[in-house]
């Protein structure tokens, strides 16, 4: 295959190795596995998880949970605020499919009470102290009043309690992860207990790849909706929810430039091809990506001391160790193996194979 | 305009007001004016710009580079390292149109007499302390040496010097913005000099946004490329480079949750929609966008203490003041203002003007 600008290069064999341990895992744990394709959004990788049996899936917007329900899928759970200005697309969708949504406000139940036409699941999305949306937890009354009001509408099926732990993204150690995760599991099945003679059969779902990649432990939880560890990235990395070795997509990008006195390597990749998502290095430093060799039959682990140092639209900056500033020609071709792989994947639109085949994005 | 999920506005009498003023300020100043077209990507857009008689242009990738050859332009200039890997396509489109290419490097200079098959233009790109790519300007050495090696091509026409001051982008002050102006047009001119008695055709092409619309002075250059103009964006606007007036694109964003206790509205519209470019708020955190209300002929002034705070995939996060609170309603659509509108462009794939119609991006 002949790369001469920014391609999104995909290893098939680590990505359906990912699919196949979590898979795995949420069997060994008795789990309901309803992966997020926010991801990769790739009708396609959807495919490779059908073949490890999965049949439920998540996704992130209507448009994606429409693109999905077109490629066959039937159960879908769209984890994202109801937005009742896309009514008409969720009722086309509910008319098709097994369609779950989140609910958070009472107004979202009457406004569904009034132009719901078809019957739907939905969740209640709560706010297990990562902040974003959803009711805090510890707000019974709020969640009693939320579902009094959904088990009066016969179109509404409550099916359950759902959360995305995200501050685990913010952790510093893989203990903080797992003690998080122990936190959450605790409120989570605390919840449920609490209206289980009520309604016995609620579901407690949980979703953030760093969690589900490391405990060991989901007791008391029915379902796992991690997204991310399809192609897992440098974030995950860092966080220690995988290893390098993992990371099933990387960005071949050509050298057209280079200054020794900085030992900088000029890429054509930018901030359109890799998105500007950072982590910082341990010297305060802003880090857009690491890098790797490309190799006859994909990509050598990070190269010491290597990583994306600044973005521009279409320039990525590398830095490089003086040891290895020689190895870096003009004209040759390095993989950036990015930061959040959804968003690297979102921006380059479609995926390449080692083996040369295209592989669809959204 | 029924708007259901996140959708670009564009206002299209204020990017043809902005239009406007730059190419009267390059008239003014005789000045060759080459707008960047990498913030719109958009044939339409593109035509406004025709209107106003401009006729060459600036991009930043063989492909947009292709895209504008297809719709008509006969002039453009790749601002972007030549990169040898797309040597086929460069040739293509040298053979259809005048184009030009930057230099650093005079191992190009061998693979172009090598390889290409048609005369084109090339521009030397000096580094004038931005320190992303090309030659030092004070390097004489390597430019002289770049320069002779340029000469003995046949098929290369040395057009003269370019470079971009992005550093303009770090300052904290508009006369800091126009102090760096004088210092990089004063090196520009003073390099020009010194090769005018055997060179007397070279010329100066400089091109950051902040300085060519804050700058009255241009005399000794010889070419403009600002490309944010068109649209500007926060990071302009709090640059001091436009007032939020002359802002001309916003994306509408469905209210899907809010939480009274954190005064926080959530907003369908996330990195994916706006891109995770940020500015810092004076107290240190991030700033991802300013929000705005939509009204019938556009929208407000940006709303007072009202701004995103945080973005994942497709959620926002807008931090409002206690009196706007109540203001903010779910199913109501705000708008927000991006930080930097190039990338917002390009992830949103298109426009919709105030007239509601839909304006093409590459």
């Amino acid at each position: 295959m002949k790369i001469t600008k920014p391609t999104l290069l995909l290893d098939k064999q680590k990505c359906r190795k990912n699919i196949k341990q979590m898979t795995e895992k949420a069997k060994r744990n008795d789990l309901i596995f309803r992966p997020h394709f926010k991801t990769h959004q790739s009708r396609q990788i959807a495919e490779w998880f059908k073949e490890f049996g999965v049949e439920k899936i998540t996704v992130s917007s209507v448009e994606m949970a429409k693109y999905f329900s077109n490629s066959g899928w039937k159960d879908i759970t769209i984890a994202f605020p109801f937005n009742q200005l896309e009514i008409t697309e969720i009722n086309e969708l509910a008319e098709k499919i097994d369609l779950k949504i989140l609910l958070i406000h009472p107004e979202s139940v009457d406004f569904l009470n009034k132009n719901l036409t078809q019957k739907i699941g939905v969740f209640i999305e709560l706010d297990c102290d990562y902040h974003r949306s959803g009711i805090p937890i510890e707000n019974l009354e709020e969640i009693d009043f939320l579902i009094s009001a959904i088990v009066k509408v016969k179109k509404l099926k409550l099916e359950g309690f759902l959360t995305h732990s995200g501050q685990t993204y913010q952790t510093k150690s893989t203990s903080q992860i797992l003690q998080i995760h122990q936190e959450v599991k605790s409120k989570m099945i605390k919840l449920k207990e609490k209206y289980s003679s009520q309604f016995p059969d609620l579901k407690t779902s949980i979703g953030d790849t760093p969690s589900c990649s490391l405990a060991d432990n989901f007791s008391g939880i029915d379902e796992i909706r991690p997204g991310n560890f399809v192609f897992f990235d440098v974030m995950q990395y860092k966080l220690g929810a995988c290893k390098a070795k993992h990371i099933a997509v990387s960005v071949a990008c050509p050298i057209v430039s280079k200054n020794e006195q900085r030992k900088e390597v000029v890429i054509y990749g930018g901030a359109v091809h890799l998105s500007k998502e950072f982590i910082l290095n341990e010297d305060g430093t802003r880090n857009f990506g690491l890098i790797v060799k490309l190799t006859e039959n994909g990509w050598s682990e990070p190269i010491e001391g290597a990583y994306v140092s600044s973005l521009s639209q279409e320039h990525g900056i590398a830095k490089v160790s003086k040891e290895n500033y020689n190895d870096f020609k003009i004209g040759d071709v390095v993989g950036i193996l990015p930061i959040h792989s959804c968003l690297t994947a979102n921006l380059m639109g479609k995926y390449i194979t080692l083996e040369g085949e295209e592989i669809h994005h959204m």
